[in-house]
């Protein structure tokens, strides 16, 4: 058999397991897969450099499927790679089995969760932006897409920085077969349409015919051959190709065949061919920066400093120490400090512009690769990447986040600029650690901690300066939480500006004879339920103060870490909202009624309750 | 003073006024501000119809600064106008000035809050079609675009919106400055860059010297004259144009000038021109759709009917007597069933396609023109809109939201299709109200209810279907509940496919003695507090289930309405709590901890934890 007559084979064989596997799993989406078969079978039999039986070897190239509806296809080119068998195929989208509906990286050949659209094309060039500028290796990444995400916006960030970072060690592959979910999609069959597009952002577009292996094969090849920037194959492909009664058939997306064995006759029956993919060379290693060593960030007692000025000092030292760091930010690195990073590692500063969803691919992309990333934003900011942020939880990333700007506490800029949801959002994120300093020395403790930490961990900084309470020796832990104060009739729980707020009312309420306890809870997730369940046995009126909506941040963690005590207790949820304005940060804490006159006259309020009560 | 010398000198009061007004505020971006200032003064002076003493009327044009930070030159603008004065002008960022940091729909001239860059041309895509397609009036909406945030990918899905849906009543004008806040853009002053791409993208481009008032006037024209497409005005500027000592000058973003004296008389002294803004026709009306009136949706107790299913069919009928509902979704009408609506209402149906950014700020447009739009998606892919969502309370925005496929019960597809955090993060949204049913009849009520809300409101609906179990005719409430088991060992409350799972529990817990009080907590936000402590008081054992991350959804919504009542209660929140994978509903039900036997394991332990006490 030619290599042609081979590579038509195979592709009729991932159409007939893609069809097998759906009918297994009993759904899925195999049409999907099946427009996309000759794309896969050339780029595994000739082009892909990935060695399955070492998937963690640094060489290999990556194999992205941001369309991850096309799953059945996905598998059965690993089965048809030998990485799994049969059986695994066909345990297709059941319980417990590796091949779920959309891949995840359970499966070590799968660097990202995809499946929600517009997500693995901005991963890859992330993947392609670490193997050239951190691993420094010539691994290549290919990425199928979907021609239905190309309206997405995540992907044209993708596409920006890709070119802007001339990757041309990335290839866009788009599998443009025409249907979408419910219709056609809005450029159809138009491939120039595409192909401008892409060449105005500054690629090399090449239109093929996505079933003729040979035209398939020049495209590669051309791809393999374009440098200073990266090639999209862009190609015309009919969903349920081979099929009739599916083929460029509306109504056909993400179901079974209705006969899955006269498709699989149509087809040419059941196949086993093996494709040898090929191996990159041994022995090659990533790229390591050199560590010039330091001490760690420390501030001193009394001085006024901003959370977010000690991430970006704590960072830095964390870079001169630790050669794996990687700072990303989002064009305000001035702001968020990471600049501080970046002048001390510009080869470890990735300036990812105004594009957060690109800012948490590239983050995501370069974990995946044994890096650690600690990407920054305004908090307010990264609510344009929440849903990257969720994939990366079903990508099982070990994410570092950090929103600065939190709250109504930045004052006059206004509540566009203010994070008041952050909390809230990355609580409900699998896997998430949630820090809020209150100090610069907590702070900078917790940036170290945060690189030792699994999954997605998010520190939340103000903009404004608050007083350094903590000495520069003092530990911290995740999970964690200080009594700056003791006192037995009344708890404040703060974090952040509010902490500093509650220790203001608890001054003013030491002169009226009430002693409040004042907690730091700087670990909202974990929170430290043992002495949140102590205060509210011992002082049984607790007030919770948030610079952040009064759903899903520091109050409701506190209620969460006492439901089950069974504790009888008081609490006040002081928090914001109202939607605020501009004014002065002390006029809207004031306003928002988190200030320490707010902290007090809620804390009066519960103490005279239960002295008459 | 002939007009080019007059829309000079107006631009120079431009100038001088946001540096004035910057500062009065003591903060705010006047260098962002003076780059646009001819941009702005051609535009008032011959293009820009407004009829600033009646904002209400439809045929107005639209003004949308998409780079919301030069703040102080849209008020600036207000001012030469003759909409606000001098006075009002200096309240710049103070406490309780409509001029906030950045603009806000206070102002009856601004549509739409902006300041989360690329928000402002994804909504002036939407008010253009708005005009175009519901309204059906020849009003055009000008937006000005920074061009750092031509980065964000929210820009390039109202890029692609605007030409798929030939809006040649849309101009956007990008303002090349060249510096963001670090440092230089991505494409710098590489103009053709930015024309090249919006060409390719179906755009007519017009480059242009943006200082040049004849030659903006030589654009706008041709803008106007432009038909089937929209039209780009990218104009070379400087910013901080004017004033040497800022000029072009990098660290100058986004604070007042330390000489503002100085820098006022190099532009010429204030000035006091006002400019005579045109007035569009009036007697002008909105197109009205006619309604041919129709029955609620009905579903028969004991049938099984999908929530989503329950959506379509009420927003569907909610069209037949409501002329102002408009229906939009991200493509995947067929899932959420809002085909429903647009196969018997095609002409107030938005076909959004995957481009969930641009789905919520068409939907925020149409309602800033006074339409009911309800906009759904997967409950999963609103998270890629949050950033949307979050800015749409800060433009007081009525937005009507429809998530489907919550939770693990979708079953097969795994975590990227499931929607694990929708109740947390649209909890943690302002002004949002948020309903979860739990059959179909009473998703029908909500979907009526949800068109009379204010502020944004958010349904969750499920993929598979659930027995009707209220009849037709039984009236709902937001912020209510039902007992729809009474029982005084324990309560168990649940929403969706909770409710069911926690009445099967109660069936196995009566056969064992216990009895269970199950309420359905269908109005997640706000909360029925009165029914639920009254529960705590009379059952003092609660467990609250939800298919939904633990932390932001329904059992902290449960711990927020008790907190503050004192009572004494043991309380155990069932949640997701491990990241799911593929499998049938009923087994990943099972594997989270959330189903009918895990509910009744849980009140068992919290009834023999009473009875040992």
């Amino acid at each position: 058999m030619d290599r042609n007559a081979f590579r038509r084979e195979l592709a009729q064989q991932l159409r007939v397991d893609s069809v097998r596997a759906s009918d297994a799993g009993g759904s899925g989406h195999p049409t999907s897969s099946m427009s996309a078969a000759e794309l896969m079978a050339v780029l595994l039999d000739g082009h892909l450099r990935l060695d399955f039986d070492h998937p963690e070897n640094p060489a290999n190239d990556h194999l992205v499927f941001s369309k991850g509806h096309a799953s059945p296809l996905i598998y059965s080119c690993f089965k048809a790679a030998g990485a799994i068998d049969d059986e695994e195929l066909l345990s297709f989208r059941k319980l417990g089995s590796r091949l779920e509906g959309h891949p995840t990286p359970i499966l070590p050949w799968v660097d990202v969760a995809t499946g929600s659209l517009g997500q693995g094309l901005p991963v890859a060039v992330g993947l392609a932006l670490t193997a050239r500028r951190l691993d420094r290796l010539p691994s290549r990444v290919w990425v199928l897409c979907g021609d239905s995400e190309m309206a997405e916006g995540s992907m044209w960030e993708g596409f920006e920085h890709a070119a802007f970072w001339e990757l041309d060690n990335l290839v866009a592959i788009v599998d443009v077969n025409r249907l979408g979910q419910t219709g056609e999609t809005m450029h159809g069959w138009d491939l120039d349409s595409y192909a401008n597009r892409l060449v105005a952002f500054g690629w090399e577009a090449v239109v093929v015919d996505g079933h003729d292996v040979e035209a398939i094969e020049g495209a590669y090849g051309q791809a393999e051959q374009t440098s200073g920037k990266p090639t999209a194959v862009l190609a015309r492909t009919l969903k349920g190709r081979g099929v009739a009664v599916v083929e460029d058939k509306p109504g056909k997306h993400g179901k079974p065949l209705d006969d899955p064995e006269e498709a699989i006759r149509e087809l040419g029956g059941e196949r086993d061919l093996k494709v040898e993919v090929a191996v990159p060379e041994a022995g090659t290693e990533r790229h390591r920066f050199p560590t010039p060593g330091g001490d760690p960030a420390r501030f001193e007692l009394g001085d006024e400093v901003a959370t977010r000025k000690a991430y970006g000092q704590a960072l830095k030292v964390l870079g001169d120490t630790r050669g794996d760091v990687v700072a990303l930010d989002g064009e305000v690195s001035n702001s968020t400090y990471s600049e501080i990073f970046r002048d001390a590692h510009p080869d470890r500063y990735v300036e990812v512009y105004i594009s957060e969803q690109q800012l948490i691919a590239a983050a995501v992309a370069m974990q995946r690769r044994g890096w650690r990333p600690f990407a920054s934003t305004f908090a307010a900011f990264l609510t344009r990447a929440y849903d990257f942020v969720r994939m990366a939880a079903v990508s099982r990333a070990n994410l570092r986040l950090c929103g600065s700007h939190a709250g109504v506490s930045i004052g006059e800029d206004g509540p566009s600029q203010m994070g008041l949801e952050d909390l809230a959002a990355l609580r409900a994120v699998h896997s998430s650690t949630v820090l809020y300093p209150s100090d610069a020395n907590q702070a900078a403790r917790l940036v170290e901690l945060m690189a030792e930490l699994d999954g997605i961990s998010y520190l939340r900084t103000h903009r404004g300066a608050m007083p350094v309470i903590y000495g520069p020796d003092e530990a911290f832990e995740v999970g964690g939480s200080r009594v700056v104060r003791e006192g037995d009739d009344v708890t404040l729980v703060g974090a952040g500006v509010t902490l500093h707020e509650a220790l203001r009312a608890a001054e003013r309420l030491t002169g009226e004879g009430v002693e409040a306890r004042v907690i730091d809870l700087y670990s909202v997730k974990p929170v430290d339920g043992e002495t949140l369940v102590r205060a509210a046995a011992e002082t049984g009126a607790i007030v919770t103060a948030e610079d952040h909506w009064a759903e899903g941040g520091l109050g409701d963690a506190v209620l969460g870490a006492l439901a089950e005590s069974g504790e009888r207790f008081r609490l006040r949820k002081l928090a914001v909202t109202t939607m605020p304005g501009s004014g002065t940060p002390a006029e809207l804490l004031r306003e928002a009624g988190i200030d320490a006159e707010a902290i007090a006259t809620a804390a009066r309020e519960l103490v005279g309750a239960r002295a008459t009560a």
